[in-house]
């Protein structure tokens, strides 16, 4: 097709204690008592009450707390998938991911590996999966990524830091309750809201973009000015509108893509280990050259808000750990065309990469 | 639920000549070859070889072409669907709509009742659907009516003019594609953008407003206002805009409602048969006292496109015709609840809905 027909979320609740209805909402989906909801939940909520104590376990089901201090990795969401085949005898009535973007990113990759065959390693890549995921519902409690409203779910594997993108992978429920994004560290709110801010400046200057994505990623820019440049708090209106633009800012990518900053985030990270909205804040805080009205307005608002960005975490790395960030930064086509168009090969060299991470 | 758990078409292409893919996004949804594809067209595009002659008709595949001179009637869609179901052994594989928010209602309201028993004048209320409707596409041609992402589908019955609005409703599929705007009407392409920042205004301005609808009602009026005051022509980037307007302008009614405006422009539809995009144009014209910012720009954009609006069309009517209009008027609840909250009935009297319609 010459334009992608775009996999939109079916349904989305929205509203401050809509978290309070998931019970009504998965009721329906429930096969039967022998086919669980799996809740993949971000582990610094275990022993909070207020969340956890709202999530309706009935019958086999069951959370799995999980780490967000890593990027999800296709090892554990292979391993997670097979405990989950090993301990039950039927497959999940739904996958439940309630996090930050690596909870919701385990969450679709989770379900998507329940159905399809062998690893998520096999699938990192462009429409590679084969069959519809199990039933997945995302519930996001930081706002900014746009996984909850995205055709990719990202995953660290052992040659690649990749998206399994597909038309399988969006959630086919989201539960937006702003009230569940409250307790953010403010570095993390940050970093996260960077997140969707740098993913609206790298759709909106890219060449791929047209008016369904730009009117979107138009929108969330100014919702992400509003929160982090006119507000001085983090008040309730700032946290539904943050939320907001980390769905507008997903929904613009559908017909765009992302650029350079993610491009080599996604280098950083799969080196370094470098959490994915502190990568980008670290990559794009060095790309004056590419996006220099987006990077002044960025440095304003790392300002205001008194962020740390660290720089020189490349100081110390050998011409072989290089090798490997520019190979992965390389690997990611679509983000380099989208940014700098078709001949994008003649700006960014091995040399020119190799430059911008030293500076990074 | 407190908060609706909104259905969104879980599908979409926009593109310029996205119309082209038609085929490559039905042929999947073809049960079999006596299931055909029934395709609901303005006939205005009767003969219209560019359009028509992109329709891929296979098999039993059928245009039924509908006029838009008359806003669709129960009895129409009844009608329809008996015709449909006595002409094809089984149920078709999937209903059409091309054309403008009569097209998209019709489609939508033949597929709800291909399922579901009695006559669509049944249904005309809140959540009276039972079952999942017939596959279902829209393809507007006209922008600004927000049907192709509603939940609703608005009919003419016997006794209300009320639409079936349903989680069934919404459509499974929809084709943005700008290009198939290019020929529209002026008047009717002022008329029915219109439509969409008349929705824009009454939602934003409404009781029921959250952060959601806030976002898209926002992006909505922007675009509108890039589309009737920033430019002095339809252009391409203008018809591409009033598409995205109108999408966004229907998204920003999931958590929010029309107003006074729609409410009044149902009594004028019912009694005189006048079409919705004019009708809400007369009315909004005449509702300074509701909406004094949005009318004032209102009549801006009417004076820079020399648009004339009729007035005095109530002025010859009877008592017992003002009661029909004022009956359909305050039929609609959410309405007058969202424009003018929980009390709205110590301001809308049937005395002063008399003043306003004569003014009308």
């Amino acid at each position: 097709m010459k334009y992608r027909n775009f996999p939109m979320v079916p349904r989305v609740v929205f509203g401050r204690g809509s978290f309070n209805q998931l019970e009504e909402i998965l009721s329906p989906k429930r096969k039967s008592d022998k086919e669980p909801f799996i809740y993949i939940v971000d582990d610094v909520f275990e022993g909070n009450d207020w969340l956890i104590g709202r999530i309706p376990l009935k019958y086999l089901d069951k959370i799995i707390y999980v780490s967000a201090d890593e990027e999800p990795k296709t090892i554990l969401v292979d391993q997670f998938r097979d405990e989950i085949i090993s301990e039950f005898d039927k497959l999940p009535s739904g996958i439940i991911g309630i996090g930050g973007g690596a909870m919701l990113d385990y969450a679709k990759a989770i379900a998507l590996m329940l159905t399809n065959p062998g690893s998520s390693a096999d699938y990192q890549g462009w429409d590679l999966v084969k069959y519809p995921a199990v039933y997945h519902v995302g519930i996001p409690t930081i706002s900014g990524t746009g996984s909850e409203v995205s055709r990719t779910t990202v995953l660290t594997g052992p040659v690649r830091k990749l998206g399994m993108n597909s038309d399988f992978t969006p959630f086919d429920q989201v539960i937006l309750d702003p009230e569940l994004t409250k307790d953010a560290p403010k570095n993390q709110w940050f970093y996260t809201g960077m997140d969707c801010y740098i993913h609206c400046i790298e759709s909106l200057t890219g060449t791929y973009l047209n008016a369904f994505s730009q009117s979107y990623g138009e929108k969330s820019l100014d919702l992400c000015r509003e929160v982090f440049l006119e507000k001085d708090e983090i008040d309730k209106d700032s946290q539904d509108k943050l939320m907001m633009a980390s769905w507008h800012g997903g929904m613009s990518i559908a017909y765009s893509q992302v650029g350079v900053a993610h491009a080599m985030s996604y280098g950083l990270g799969y080196l370094l280990g470098t959490k994915h909205g502190i990568g980008n804040c670290i990559a794009f805080n060095q790309l004056e050259e590419f996006y220099p009205e987006g990077v002044a307005e960025f440095k304003v608002m790392v300002n205001k808000h008194q962020i740390e960005i660290s720089e020189n975490i490349c100081k110390d790395l050998t011409d072989e750990e290089f090798d490997i960030m520019i190979d992965i930064a390389l690997g990611l086509v679509p983000l380099w065309e989208n940014a700098l168009g078709k001949d994008w090969q003649k700006i960014i060299t091995r040399k020119k990469l190799r430059s911008l991470y030293e500076l990074m």
